[in-house]
């Protein structure tokens, strides 16, 4: 296939960058196991990372996709563990459903606790947020220790989260984090296996399953 | 080397958890050709994106640092193509040393002119930036169309950054952007070869130029 005639008219046209991207990445990834539904989110992992590898690397529940999109859908909040989710995501998409978007890692509260503990701020924002919010989708792209606090939050029996989509990224616990998510029972989750990740990849698989809860809406 | 011993009360120090992933990165990346200030960088790369392919593709010219830190320190302002690298990086970085960071995608004048005109807001936003800022560093991570009309721009003499990083990510036109990036003359730039890159990865690199900037401002 070769995309070069138009080069220049294609690239100024944000929708059709996209299904150019799409359809790049499809003729390029050739086989996989994922369903179509956890295709549509691992091909923009995909998208946001240019790496086949961290595509291979995500993992389902079975209930995961369906979980994210009954919970956005009945307008529970999205917990980011940082900033740049937030930013990256976007609160529209889930206002629009009667939800929201929280980050608590720079509330003035978290970063006075933390330091009176001697603890992370990812910690705390994970205990405000489990206190603050029923339910919901934790996205949890860069801290290891937001994701071990909140696994612990729920094995405590006090976090039950609708879906986590639990993703960090880096050299310490993050694949370590990785492994414990992928041992929990019971909690829908999106994941992936190894040391990569990070904010980026975390916002393309949030909007994937926002996008398809937009579908879904308008059935 | 075994950091297995002491796990635990590692993962909570954000400042050991930065040492004791460097050390690794060092470890594990073994000879490179990067000057002592450019490994700093690179290695933040990599520690964003547990890439080390990814590190090694990075390319400066022998100026883009310094070229960095006098930018920073003479208060010049930081323009990013995406929220994501402002929130990801912070304002308060730039304004201690007088400057300040921009993000111009979201602002509505730049999403009228870019509707009138069918084209990107990330082209439009550029054309916004280099009308509001002298000089400044540029930090895009995100749209290929974004590098593509700064280097316009420059090459029409409109434009003159003291620093492009320029590191977007994708399938449609980002390794060209960064190509068309590397042949630039006159203008110091970080860059990087092929299709990887994104917001993570260029929030770092932005961020160690910063920290190199206060180091260098306490002497």
């Amino acid at each position: 296939m070769n995309f070069n005639t138009d080069f220049t008219p294609l690239t100024v046209d944000p929708d059709k960058i996209y299904d150019y991207s799409f359809s790049i990445i499809e003729e390029e990834m050739g086989e996989h196991s994922f369903t179509d539904d956890q295709w549509k989110v691992v091909r923009r992992v995909i998208h946001a990372s240019a790496d086949f590898e961290l595509g291979r690397s995500v993992m389902f529940t079975p209930d995961a996709i369906e979980a994210g999109i009954q919970s956005i859908l009945a307008g529970r909040h999205v917990i980011a563990d940082v900033q740049m989710i937030e930013s990256g995501s976007g609160r529209k998409r889930f206002q629009k459903h009667g939800g929201d978007l929280h980050c608590y890692i720079a509330d003035p509260d978290v970063a006075k606790e933390a330091k009176e503990q001697n603890t992370t701020r990812a910690i705390i924002s994970m205990q405000k947020a489990v206190r603050e919010n029923e339910g919901g989708i934790y996205a949890i792209g860069n801290a290891p220790t937001a994701l071990l606090e909140l696994i612990r939050l729920i094995k405590e029996g006090v976090a039950k989260p609708d879906l986590i989509i639990g993703m960090p990224v880096g050299f310490v616990s993050a694949a370590e984090s990785k492994a414990e998510l992928a041992k929990l029972e019971g909690i829908p989750f999106i994941t992936n296996v190894g040391r990569k990740g990070g904010s980026t990849v975390t916002v393309a698989a949030l909007n994937a399953i926002s996008i398809l809860a937009d579908e879904r809406a308008k059935k």
